[in-house]
């Protein structure tokens, strides 16, 4: 079985550890170990009875939620089936452009989509993370000294998976003003709360050239389902509806997506939860030996680690049936950096606990 | 509310019928009534578990799955979003192409994804329809003296929404030996039993410039559940994996797409059904005044009216809060056909009955 390019392939850690996917503690995929919420799976089993319809085409009533939650006109709002395929049609713009500048280390799907439509990139190596919130200037440097800003596109993540790093929506305001495309991708933004969000929503409608996407995955621990959506000029959503089909999402995730946006009580529980465990996690990585976690402001923490992670990861799974994430599919990391979910606080404890263990071997064990 | 340009739009109707859209009895999506099966919905229960993990990007089990039901290695096969999905990208291979000859009238979607990567199409009007299985070459006629195949594509739908009409497997062939790209919509060929069927996934394996397009959601009666799969050759889908998305299909639709593929018994009630049913529904169509049924393969028969088709849909709504399909979307029929799928005989009568009321207050109503 090939090595997973994504967080979250647990049919290959389990064929690795030797137990059944669901035995294994998996800080890979960063995802909220709250959920996902009741509300999900009520408003599933609610909609059992459309499937025999096919979905709304409009998605009138998810969209007027997702309308109320953002103060914006239903028409500047359009789900889709994950970010992730939002993200295609978002790509399939930028590559109309010169070239598009993406912030490096990158979600590998972006590569992904890039590519499917042949854009030209050019890429912002971001260096110096585990800041607090960050001025993106300080990682897109002299990007606009390199390429005419107003035939280029930006694609940003924000906070920045895998570096948990928080961007300021100020210091993204000039970006927006140069470039003839920007397109940040806000998959983590709704961990932080309403108050320390730094999304681009409340000035989106200032800016035809921008594009906001959100996912319901990560924290409603839904990425079975499917479940993003994009913030953007009614146009440019109109004209991807025409390059898309005209049913993305199933009644089931429409359901589901409509019934955990209204869910206050699962998301103030989430924010409650997030701040204490993250503080906790940090600390115990950061007492180890050969490790160096950095401060972020998302559901994960990235990992500087003196041992190779490929083994690191190896050992945790045969041992403890723990999988973290490897950083190879981002390969300014390369095989010193890896990435964990924050979990419950039991959870959290295992991981140190099993690290601990492994690292307490020393360096004659590393290959 | 706008017309829906897709059949199976009941909130509008429902709207117009003023009653719940559950209480509109729909003839106009073609959807197998005997369904949902049970094994569907069993399998989304037994799936809700694992939302919190992400689809397996290979739809492994599925794959498996088709791979045994159509005797083919499993990357012939590819799941998708619905058969919708898959079109989109069928179509972007197509728009490389000089020209794609499209048979219409035309399933509406078909437009929708050719233009979504700007191909340049001739259509190939379908006129005498209403025969049995037809040589497809007596509706491409001409075809290959205005373009020149082997920089070409060609669109077809087998059996052919709205018409029914069922093209032969043999008469298909010579276009596959000579045109660059054939893709055939096989939607609703599960309609037929499998002694009855002029699929072409048995020569798939020899034709890598071939693409099958299969839906679940017709036979299985899931259209909400948005759920379909490509057969072609591997490299082609490989290609296909890299345009979209990892994950377009989310593990309840997944778990129930293989949960129905070996659904035999319920596949069997469905082919005991529909040739009884479609009978009973043509005579009595048949007989009535102003009303030329069409002889069809598929679950659903196109009719020829004397009186608007736009106005027997309104009054059968009004009155019997009956929804038909009117023809508007296809340019080709317009106003004077409509297309009633075939549901359960009580049903069927339903249906013959209010058309009988409307059609005996005589012309003097017509507008």
């Amino acid at each position: 079985m090939n090595r997973p390019v994504h967080g979250g392939n647990l049919a290959w850690a389990a064929a690795l550890a030797g137990c059944p996917p669901a035995a294994i503690l998996d800080f890979s995929a960063s995802i909220n170990p709250l959920g996902p919420p009741e509300s999900a799976i009520a408003a599933i089993q609610s909609h059992l009875s459309e499937l025999t319809a096919y979905p709304d085409p409009d998605y009138g009533q998810l969209r007027a939620i997702l309308s109320q939650v953002h103060h914006l006109p239903v028409d500047w709002l359009l789900p889709g089936n994950g970010s992730a395929e939002l993200l295609t049609w978002a790509c399939r713009d930028l590559s109309k452009l010169e070239v598009t500048g993406l912030v490096t280390p990158a979600f590998s799907d972006y590569s992904r989509a890039l590519k499917a439509f042949n854009s030209s990139v050019l890429e912002c190596p971001f260096e110096n993370f585990g800041l607090s919130i960050l001025d993106v200037g300080l990682v897109l440097g002299t990007l606009t000294s390199k390429i005419s800003p107003q035939n280029s596109g930006l694609l940003i993540n924000n906070p920045h998976n895998p570096t948990g790093q928080l961007f300021s929506r100020k210091s993204i305001l000039p970006y927006l003003e140069q470039f003839a495309l920007v397109v940040v991708d806000e998959a983590f933004m709704d961990f932080l709360p309403p108050e320390q969000q730094q999304s681009l929503s409340e000035v989106v409608q200032d800016y035809p050239n921008l594009v906001i996407l959100r996912s319901l995955t990560k924290f409603y621990s839904l990425p079975g389902l499917r479940l993003g959506y994009a913030i953007a000029h009614p146009d440019r959503l109109r004209r991807w509806q025409q390059w898309r089909d005209p049913w993305p999402v199933n009644v089931l995730a429409a359901g589901a997506a409509a019934a955990v946006m209204q869910d206050v009580a699962f998301q103030a529980q989430t924010w409650a939860w997030l701040p204490v465990a993250r503080s906790q996690l940090y600390e115990g990585l950061a007492q180890l030996p050969g490790l160096q976690p950095y401060q972020g402001a998302a559901n994960f923490l990235l990992v500087k680690s003196e041992l190779s992670t490929v083994e690191l990861q190896k050992r945790l799974l045969l041992r403890h049936q723990i999988l973290i994430r490897d950083c190879l599919s981002f390969p300014e990391l390369g095989d010193r950096y890896f990435r964990v979910a924050v979990r419950s606080e039991a959870d959290n404890q295992r991981l140190i606990s099993g690290l601990a263990e492994i690292l307490s071997e020393g360096a004659g064990e590393q290959r």
